[in-house]
């Protein structure tokens, strides 16, 4: 993909906690903020929030911090936030019903349009508006709807397969919360949200005093 | 936190990953597998992968790769998956329940053991075997309990004072699904799943090529 690599991940992750903040800080009235104190509300170095900023051409001015909206508003374009986005959720779990439900999406463009599920019991309910199909239909909508996001809360078993249908069908982009990683043709984005792994990174952290004064130590695992 | 630097972020977010992997493996009948193969399969270069299980004091061999089941017996004791974990969840709402139904965790150590509410509509339901309690019982709960980890699956306005009152009652690590960076003391471990976050991401990522041509174009966003 061209110029992929000018941005690079870790900065990618943090943009959304820029918009955050910076939302944040525009309800509560703030025009200016300079890098230091937007560094100590976000957990980062000055110098680390004007590095990521350049990124993309920088947006400050030599001594007068960050005017906040202005800010804001490049960071929401810049995360493709100032478009309008078809949805679909396949899978209607908790978790698919999760998202149907996140009352802040729709106001920022991602527009839930119809949900699919296998589970006679789901099918032909009401989610947030939205009524449960069955994934018979699934393939109709496809053909007749230009689908940008699919949301995939469906078990690990048909994930691919599913996934499969979804890029064949059109669908540009992929939010992924089965616990594996999807094979993708380039073109198609994805992001996923592995329950399992944030917990596992959880625990982890529980134990990594022990753990790295175990390895300092010199021991070995599983000793 | 003594030691705290010796593993990165990037390092820890990917040994998830790496046990997902190793166990489907291992399910597979897989005994060995080169630095190399699994690098193909988790998208990650050879030396990388080396690199990071190197950060742990290394498990392979020079010429022979890894031992599939004892690579990821000691990236679960790295994880601290082979402890038990005494959870609750606050929170019953989808978020709240899809965590009470994986089905995954218990397994892994994690086992729920109270859920807590305040909507009249939700306490006393049953979720997987646990009764959700009104919100009020919290405390005693805690009072009475060691409890290992919080699910917190609050509202963002509630999140920071829950969390207080959590870490208050010895709670040792918080696993966040509220759209908020909690402040909290050292020593408890956090992990987020910010759902927001993880779709801004998605849509940044659909948008990527056509930011970054404008970028490498010199064009000013915004302009």
């Amino acid at each position: 993909m061209a110029g992929k690599s000018r941005v690079s991940d870790a900065v990618v992750r943090r943009l959304p906690m820029y918009y955050r903040h910076l939302r944040e800080l525009e309800k509560a009235g703030v025009v200016r903020i300079s890098s230091q104190e937007l560094g100590e509300r976000m957990n980062l170095t000055a110098s680390q929030i004007r590095q990521d900023i350049n990124c993309f051409g920088g947006f400050g001015q030599q001594g007068y911090g960050y005017h906040v909206s202005n800010l804001k508003e490049r960071i929401a374009e810049i995360l493709g936030l100032r478009h309008q986005y078809h949805v679909i959720i396949v899978g209607a779990g908790n978790i698919g019903r999760a998202v149907a439900n996140y009352a802040g999406f729709p106001k920022e463009g991602f527009n839930v349009q119809a949900m699919f599920d296998v589970s006679p019991a789901l099918v032909g309910i009401d989610v947030h508006g939205i009524l449960v199909q069955p994934m018979e239909k699934l393939q109709t909508w496809l053909d007749t709807h230009n689908v940008d996001i699919a949301v995939l809360a469906v078990p690990k078993s048909v994930a691919q397969e599913i996934t499969d249908q979804l890029v064949a069908g059109g669908v540009r982009a992929i939010w992924n919360f089965a616990p594996v990683d999807l094979a993708l043709p380039e073109g198609v984005a994805v992001n996923n949200v592995h329950l399992s792994d944030s917990l596992h990174i959880l625990s982890y952290r529980m134990n990594e005093k022990e753990l790295c004064e175990a390895l300092d130590a010199g021991k070995q695992l599983g000793e």
